[in-house]
């Protein structure tokens, strides 16, 4: 859990004690390949820190087909996050696509932080501020760049990606089709 | 400033006095159909409480295009929040659809408030996670309903929006023409 400690540190000012105190209350977990993380429709209660391998987020659309929304890797937060603060289920899910461990921050360990640590509240806005920034960059991309640019940018956000997930997980997160990053990969 | 004030209060544990010192921090503003709350590429360093009227985002797209990607109403908050928090210039404006009365919470507030509202940095965390949440679900909504039943949503979100703003800038929200929104509507 060092990676995880010293990332809060360098967000808040907090003890020792606190931090001890809080990932006390969190726990590790591995995942198997192609193991779910959080199943569709449910309403979870937890935040995963990865420390090792690589998850997606997906979903079927209204036509029934997968569409994969999201990547997360190394030293990322994870989770169904609107899920869990709405506490209203929703058809995001996430899953391994390798072998994956995780250290889960339960909806318990993140109250009690709120509740108990003197920069917990701040902690959790700066998170939250975070992955908004995220969202909003990511639709401004859709507006303003081309697939071939999305492309180019993918191995930025995620390094690495173009070896480790299918070609058709990239090609759907980008909102292409196979055949057109097959293209788009052509061209550069 | 009532109505803020009330609203601040049913979110967080708060006293009359530190709220009318926040709120001492903040000025009203009142801006003329069409006006510019916000200008793109540039700095925002306020968030927007509107009190009376209809402000939209706005951006041109890589074709030169201009897209309406957000509504907000009364007793709403809007702020190009991504570039806010950044710091970075992004694309998106803020115009005025009516005559519209914001209160203007500066930067200088918003930090105020963190370093000296008891739950000051809460009520950024819960404001950061209900944007969060709406972002998620309007990504959602695109996924999983039809262009039909996302316009027959939109007066859910935002009341009286078909009687208030042209039907080209609704159609730009849903991502649709115009043309497939009036056909959209004869159906109805």
């Amino acid at each position: 859990m060092l990676i995880l400690k010293e990332n809060i540190k360098s967000i808040i000012e907090t003890t020792d004690d606190e931090l001890d105190f809080f990932l006390g209350k969190c726990s590790n977990k591995k995942f198997k390949k192609k193991e779910f993380l959080s199943s569709a429709n449910s309403i979870p209660n937890e935040v995963f820190f990865i420390e090792k391998g690589l998850v997606r987020v997906l979903l079927n659309n209204s036509k029934g087909a997968e569409i994969t929304s999201f990547f997360a890797g190394e030293n990322q937060f994870i989770s169904n996050y609107s899920a869990f603060l709405s506490k209203k289920p929703n058809p995001y899910a996430i899953q391994a696509l390798e072998k994956t461990e995780v250290i889960v921050l339960s909806r318990e360990a993140i109250e009690w932080g709120y509740n108990n640590m003197k920069e917990g509240n701040k902690l959790g806005r700066l998170i939250a501020e975070y992955y908004f920034i995220q969202f909003e960059y990511r639709i401004l991309d859709q507006y303003l760049l081309t697939p071939k640019e999305r492309y180019e940018n993918i191995e930025k956000v995620f390094p690495n990606i173009n070896q480790r997930v299918p070609q058709r997980m990239i090609a759907s997160y980008l909102g292409i089709s196979p055949v057109h990053l097959s293209r788009i990969k052509k061209e550069i």
